[in-house]
């Protein structure tokens, strides 16, 4: 799945990813790279707001899973966030662009074993919205994802 | 402060609360009770958005800590989230019905003290979508208020 495509299933299935104006900006073997601008994101102090940064970690992480259940071959997946923990260390004075990160090959290999033997796996998700090279907020969200096929 | 004072407040300021159409249904010495259709947070799956439940936890309890602020006699506060950790026990699938709950008149003395010794002070602030008498989110997140008149 290219940027585009992800992001059009996200704008048409997630109308709030839309309204927040949510871009893809790239999917690497490392990392997701996601992108929202200030302006329609912005608090009563003129910085990035809590719940629009938290949502961009939320949606980059399960569209992260996403991913993952695609690489997976899963014809039919449901993905859900079961919990989240957040930390908000700096104001974001700028555009929000959201580091996902992918989980290790042995994370990752004891999922696809977990989906395949009983059709659901966890995993942790860290994601952190980076600016000028410091660490603004600091997130891990566990998602589960099921094999509906 | 009235519901509708503070819910056009909400919608002047942080434009992704107008967006996700918030509503203050009501604001009492227990609790504040926020409110926001299905139909713009839905997701994929047709239940309620993990990002917008999340958003409405963090704004809802930001808010309760702008009207402890108000109680407290502070005339320019500035209140900004910390951190906070999200449950998320079961889909929402009506509109989404948060309760914001008020904290111990204990916890509130202390505060108040600490604001006035320290010109800040925080404080954990439990919130919780619920429908049908059940909770499908559990929210607890930490606020720091400072006074900057």
């Amino acid at each position: 799945m290219t940027e585009k495509e992800l992001e059009e299933k996200l704008h048409k299935q997630i109308p709030m990813t839309k309204l927040m104006e949510l871009t893809i900006v790239n999917i690497n073997n490392d990392k997701l790279l996601t992108k929202a601008p200030l302006d329609v994101n912005i608090n009563d102090k003129g910085t990035a707001f809590g719940g629009s940064l938290n949502t961009m970690n939320i949606i980059s992480s399960w569209s992260l899973c996403f991913l993952l259940s695609q690489n997976f071959k899963i014809e039919h997946s449901s993905i859900v966030i079961f919990k989240n923990e957040t930390k908000f260390l700096r104001p974001v004075t700028k555009d929000i662009i959201c580091h996902t990160f992918m989980p290790s090959s042995d994370e990752l290999y004891a999922l696809e074993e977990k989906i395949k033997s009983k059709k659901s796996g966890s995993i942790k998700i860290y994601s952190q919205i980076i600016e000028n090279e410091k660490v603004c907020v600091d997130f891990v969200g566990t998602y589960v994802i099921k094999d509906i096929s």
